[in-house]
């Protein structure tokens, strides 16, 4: 199988200008450029912890599945790389799929898995350099190291926000797992660049993957000061919005599980929008010119004082538990 | 569990000069030299696949274990790097942890297992800094990225070997699985890097991770040329010797399992030597002047005819057919 997939896989893997030596040596060569540091994350996601094969389905929808799986291996990688700011360059995917003597079967489930995480890098320019192939009786692991590059000195670490800093944050937040967004959300790479591109001037950044409280609990903790944000002001996703519809016109029960809307957004996770941390004159000028496809929403400041605070309708300002998926 | 480990992880993590940031944000942070390339490999092992859990073993021997796995998960990773002559600068490790609800074992093993890692890493200067640590209810999963460096196009691939060339090897063969010493090999870094300090000309290598033949075969396929063994001159590792001896004396019958010496070293695999493809001249200087700690052997020669032979001690050659493992 594995000899069969890597032949197939150097086939349909197309050259990239930084990849020196790709696929099929012992390692891969990446060219290294005056002026850049290189950006490393990796992410291994496991059967029944990151997603759940679905029992008793048609090879088919299992193979449907399976693009889907690697589509969001790659995607969680390319997410970290745009909270650094970073451009992709290459991608190295190690698997471990089940063999259950059924060959040609686990070669196409493979084959799906690995042209989901293909389509991907293609759309971000992302180079699949390398990986290891195995099969064993476990359930599906897939562990991706994604590369990319920034400017030296650069990368938007978590330790860059000031107090006065506003939090601005891409796109919305809820219900991600819920409504299956976690398979198909845009890491948003081409927003990070596009701000890069402008010149703006950004603090420090991390994406929302366990919760958009607990996670801007981690960049304020990072840069030693707290954050104050204004519930009223998160941009909550249409899919735990439109739930909240269901309830009211006595929806399915289905989507009637689960907590409010801005709980949701406040702590589902997975959303992998970005938070940012902006310098007050910056985010006026982004929140003015809104230079993204993705819209910039401030949700609130970052502080002096440590620890997470909620500002109400009335100003006043309440502790604010973070909440979110914890390892 | 994640937690704890983390913190524990990140005090325990020496610095390195190659990493501008490591262990903690969305991704870490390598610096680019002037005139090299990265060197990027990677390899997931798994329970039952690459290593087995002993079942029933006391806690103690269990960590020991961790280590062990821990050890040989970036061993392999750093012999891919040696097989390219490249300098190991990093490590990235993920890791899929049996959580079976006894957080504090949990939390003992995957330290035990990193400490395995870890120590292999400081013996070849090569810094931890990144991964991803999870827990689930299945096997033992461990993945590592290891990043390196070589000076722009002097990596050493497997496709330059070119007839008439030496096949020199490094140390010996055979047993390594059955005897345990997959767990403990050096990792032929150091002999890369003195090739490299000395000015050696080495037109190809690879590591024997498969089996001597079988990744013979490789390295001469990926050259387009053909490999001439003398079996004669296979350095046999002591392991499948002592056997050998075992047998005549009437030995342990765990020991007396298995092929002849020879065709362990052969075929068993996991031997991670190096495989090395030498101009005439320079194998001479090589083989007289011995300047690695490990013993270097030429076992024949690589050949214009594709394909794999074997010469007799009587001069007569015969086709070769490689074996190992096949994934």
């Amino acid at each position: 199988m594995e000899l069969d997939f890597l032949r197939w896989l150097r086939e349909h893997v197309p050259q990239s200008p930084h990849i020196a030596l790709g696929i099929g040596d012992d390692a891969a060569l990446l060219n290294q450029r005056t002026g850049k540091q290189t950006v490393v994350t990796t992410d291994m996601l496991m059967d029944g912890v990151d997603f759940i094969a679905a029992q008793g389905v048609s090879p088919k929808q299992l193979q449907d599945w399976a693009q889907s799986v690697g589509r969001k291996a790659l995607a969680v990688n390319l997410s970290d790389l745009a909270a650094m700011g970073a451009k992709p360059v290459a991608a190295f995917v190690s698997l471990a799929v089940l063999s259950d003597g059924k060959p040609a079967e686990t070669l196409e489930f493979t084959k799906r898995l690995m042209h989901g995480v293909q389509l991907l890098a293609d759309e971000f320019d992302c180079a699949i350099a390398g990986g290891d192939t195995n099969s064993w009786l476990g359930p599906l692991v897939i562990s991706i190291t994604a590369i990319g590059e920034v400017d030296i000195g650069t990368g938007w670490l978590r330790s860059g926000a000031r107090p006065g800093d506003a939090i601005l944050v891409t796109g919305s937040f809820g219900g991600s797992l819920r409504f299956g967004r976690h398979y198909t959300f845009t890491p948003r790479v081409r927003d990070a660049l596009q701000l890069r591109a402008i010149g703006a001037e950004i603090h420090a950044a991390i994406d929302v993957s366990d919760g958009l409280s607990l996670d801007l609990s981690r960049i304020a903790a990072a840069s030693n000061c707290g954050a104050c944000v204004h519930l009223a002001k998160i941009p909550i996703h249409a899919d735990a919005i439109d739930r909240q519809r269901k309830l009211e016109d006595g929806g399915s029960s289905v989507l009637l599980d689960g907590p409010p809307p801005l709980e949701m957004a406040l702590s589902d996770g997975e959303d992998f929008e970005l938070i940012l941390a902006v310098p007050p004159h910056e985010a006026e000028r982004l929140l003015r010119d809104q230079p993204l496809d993705t819209r910039l929403t401030q949700i609130g400041w970052f502080t002096a004082e440590p620890g997470l605070t909620q500002q109400l309708p009335s100003g006043e300002v309440l502790p604010l538990q973070p909440k979110g998926y914890e390892h």
